[in-house]
C-alpha cells in the first residue's frame, strides 16, 4: 500500500486558542490533515508550554510537538475584541481548552460567536465537561486519571493506584474533539449550520476503560488493579528474560502448551495444579513465579523469536529509546519525524498514528514564533500596515 | 449548553466487519453520531467477542456495549463473494481489524474493491500496521503496550513495567481510525474519491505518549517509571486520606505553602530540605513519607474540599463504583447510560465521551442478534426473499 501525502482537510480554516496539550494536539492533527491552522496567543507571553521541557538551544520542544504545521498569532482579547470578531467571521472551527466560562467572560461565548458565524464549530476541551457541579475544577491530567476510574485498575494490587504513565486523558480529550469537529462539518454540509463541541479529559478517560467498566455495569464487581495479569486466563503478564522484559500471553490449552515446550519446562503439563485454565487462573502466583524462572534464563530476542514463531502473541517490553531504534517502528511506519526549525535546527518530533493512501498526513512545517504571522493574517483581515503597527504598538497584537 | 440529540453522520452507510474491541469501537462511534452501520459476523459464530465476559441473561454485554446502535447481517465470505461486492457497491465505509493481508486472500484488498466503489473508504485496524516486518504478528492490546514504550513509563520505578489496565491501546486506535474515515469524507466530498486508511494499535499507544517521547528525542535521556510523581515538580502523586486516596499536586511556592497549610504541617515550610521546588524534588521520598502522614489523618472529602477550595489540582481516586455513583459524573455528564435488548434486558453501557449541541452522539438500539437484519438488508440489496432462503439453507448467509 502506498500512502501518498496530501490535504484531506484542504481549505478549513482553524482558530487554534489551545494551550498545553488536548487543545493544541487537536489542532496539531487537523494542521498535520491540511487544514489551516492560526494559533492564537497572548502578546509577549504565549502558550504556557512555551517554556515547557524539554529544551534545545534554549526553546520548548514540547511546544514544537504540538504546535508543528500551524501559523501563530497575537491578539490580548480584551484590547482586540473587533480584531477577534473579524477573524471569528473568516474561520470554519475554533478549538479551546480554558477553564470553562473563560471566553464568556470575554463576551465570546458560543452563542455570542454563532450569531457573527452560523456556521462556526466551536470545540470546547475541558478536564470535566462545561456542565456540572466540577466543571470550574482545575484540570489535568492526573486528576482525570484519578477520577474516571483509570489509575484505580492500573498498578499492582499490593500497592497504590499509579497513572498510566503518559497524559493519556489529554491525548484523547484532544482526538474526541477532532472526531467532534470532523462529524460537525459533515453536519454543516448537510446544513450549513455549526455548532458546539464539549469533549471532557474525564470523559475520554472513562471511555478509555470501556471494557474494564462493563464488568462493574454488568456484575456489580469492583474490577481492582492487577498487574499484567488477567483474569480470564493465566499465564500472562510481564516476565524477565536474559538482556530485557517480555510481555506475553498463552490463552487456551494448546497455547500452554507451546509455551511449557518454548520455554523448556515440558514437566508443568504434568502437574495437576496448572492442569487447566480455571487452576491456573488459581495458582497463578506459583505458577508466574516458575515461568519467570524460566524465561530468566533465555536471551529476549531468542524467546520472542520462539513465541512468534509459534504464533503467540508476544512483545519485547520496549523503552522510548528502543522504540526509536526499531526497524519497524522507526523505519517502516515512522512514529518518529522531524521538522526544521528557523531558530531551533532540526527538531525530532511524534508523527501521526494512522496513515491514508491518498491524503496522508504529515508534518507541514515548524512551530511559528509567537506572532510570527500576525501582519500576514491581519492584512488578509483588511487591517492596513499603519494599523497593524499601531496594534503592535498598543500592546492589542 | 443545551445538547439536542441528532445524527451528524445521517446517510453514511458503514459496513462493520470488526471483531472485539477496536474495529467495533469505531463502527459504535460512527453509529451513536448517526451513520447506518450494518455488522457483518460468519454465519453461526459470529464476532468472538459474542461470548466474552462479563455475561447478562447467559448473553455478553461485552458484545452489547461495542455494537449497540448497529444491524447485523451473516455472511460467509468464500461462499458469499458476489452478495459481498453486491454490498460493496452501496456502502461508503468499509471498517475490518483482521490481521494484515486476510481481506486479500479472501480477494477483497482495497484495490480490488475500489474498482467497484471508487468512493469506497476503506479502513484497516490492526496490532503493528498493514506494512513492516511485524505486520503478521497478533496484535493485541498488552502487546501493543509494551511494544509502544508505553509499559516501560507506567508503575513505580522497584517494580516490573506494569500496563494500563485497562485497552487504551485498542480504544486509541479505533479512534484514529474514526478521525482517518471522517478526514477522508471531506476528500471525498472535494474530489469523490474514497481512499485506504491504516490504523494501529501500537501507532496509537506511541502518539498516546507524546510529551514523554519528547524528552527522550529531545535529551536522549531515557524516561523511566515514577510511579505518581512528577520529575518536574514535588510534591505531588498519590497520598492516603481517610475513606480513600488523593491524587494531587503542588505545583510552585504558593501552592506548596497552601498544601502545608491545608494538611496542618506549616512547620514543612521552614526546613532547608524542601526550601524551594529544587529541594523538594531531591528529598521527595521523604517529603511523600511526610505528606502521606499528614493526610492519612484526615477525611477524604475534607480534605479533597479544602485542597479544591484552594484552587489546587485535586481528585479522589475513583474506583469504577464510584464513578457510577458520582453525581456529576452519572447525572450531569451521563458517562454511562442503558439500553433495552429484546432478550437480555436492560443493559447499563458506557457513553460516548463527548457532547455536541446540534446532533449530540447517543446510543440508537441494541446490539443485533446474528443476523437480526438479514433480510431486510438482502432484500434492499435486490435479493428476492427465495434466493434469500436458499442462501440461508446451503451457508451462506
Amino acid at each position: 500500500m502506498e500512502y501518498t501525502n496530501g490535504s484531506a482537510l484542504s481549505g478549513l480554516k482553524v482558530l487554534d486558542m489551545g494551550r498545553v496539550l488536548a487543545g493544541p494536539a487537536c489542532t496539531a492533527l487537523l494542521a498535520d490533515l491540511g487544514a489551516d491552522v492560526i494559533k492564537l496567543e497572548t502578546p509577549g507571553v504565549g502558550d504556557d508550554s512555551r517554556i515547557n521541557l524539554p529544551k534545545q538551544n534554549g526553546q520548548s520542544t514540547y511546544f514544537v510537538n504540538f504546535n508543528r504545521s500551524k501559523k501563530g498569532i497575537t491578539l490580548n482579547l480584551k484590547k482586540g475584541k473587533d480584531i477577534f470578531l473579524r477573524l471569528i467571521k473568516e474561520v470554519d472551527v475554533l478549538v479551546e481548552n480554558f477553564r470553562p466560562g473563560v471566553m464568556k467572560k470575554l463576551g465570546f461565548d458560543y452563542e455570542t460567536l454563532r450569531e457573527i458565524n452560523p456556521g462556526l464549530i466551536y470545540a470546547a476541551v475541558s478536564g470535566f465537561g462545561q456542565t456540572g457541579p466540577y466543571s470550574q475544577r482545575a484540570g489535568f491530567d492526573p486528576v482525570a486519571q484519578a477520577l474516571s476510574g483509570m489509575m484505580s485498575i492500573t498498578g499492582y494490587p499490593d500497592r497504590p493506584p499509579v497513572r498510566c504513565g503518559s497524559s493519556v486523558a489529554d491525548v484523547m480529550a484532544g482526538m474526541n474533539a477532532t472526531i467532534g469537529i470532523l462529524a460537525a462539518l459533515q453536519h454543516r454540509h448537510a446544513t450549513g449550520r455549526g455548532q458546539f463541541i464539549d469533549a471532557s479529559l474525564v470523559e475520554a478517560a472513562i471511555v478509555g476503560m470501556a471494557s474494564v467498566n462493563q464488568v462493574y455495569l454488568t456484575t456489580g464487581v469492583v474490577p481492582q488493579r492487577q498487574g499484567n495479569g488477567y483474569t480470564a486466563c493465566a499465564p500472562g503478564g510481564c516476565y524477565h528474560a536474559i538482556g530485557g522484559e517480555v510481555a506475553l500471553l498463552a490463552m487456551g490449552e494448546v497455547a500452554w502448551e507451546k509455551l511449557c515446550n518454548i520455554i523448556g519446562r515440558p514437566e508443568l503439563l504434568q502437574r495437576p495444579e496448572f492442569a487447566n485454565n480455571d487452576e491456573r487462573v488459581k495458582n497463578k502466583p506459583e505458577l508466574d513465579r516458575l515461568i519467570d524462572e524460566a524465561t530468566s534464563t533465555i536471551p529476549i530476542d531468542d524467546l520472542v523469536e520462539r513465541l512468534l514463531a509459534a504464533k503467540m502473541p508476544v512483545s519485547p517490553i520496549y523503552n522510548i529509546a528502543q522504540v526509536a531504534a526499531d526497524p519497524h517502528l522507526a523505519d517502516d511506519r515512522h512514529v518518529f519525524t522531524e521538522v526544521d526549525h528557523p531558530t531551533i535546527g532540526k527538531v525530532k518530533i511524534t508523527n501521526q498514528p494512522f496513515k491514508m493512501s491518498e491524503t496522508n498526513p504529515h508534518v507541514r512545517g515548524p512551530s511559528p514564533s509567537l506572532g510570527q504571522h500576525n501582519n500576514a493574517v491581519y492584512r488578509a483581515l483588511g487591517y492596513s500596515d499603519k494599523e497593524i503597527e499601531d496594534f503592535a504598538a498598543n500592546g492589542t497584537i
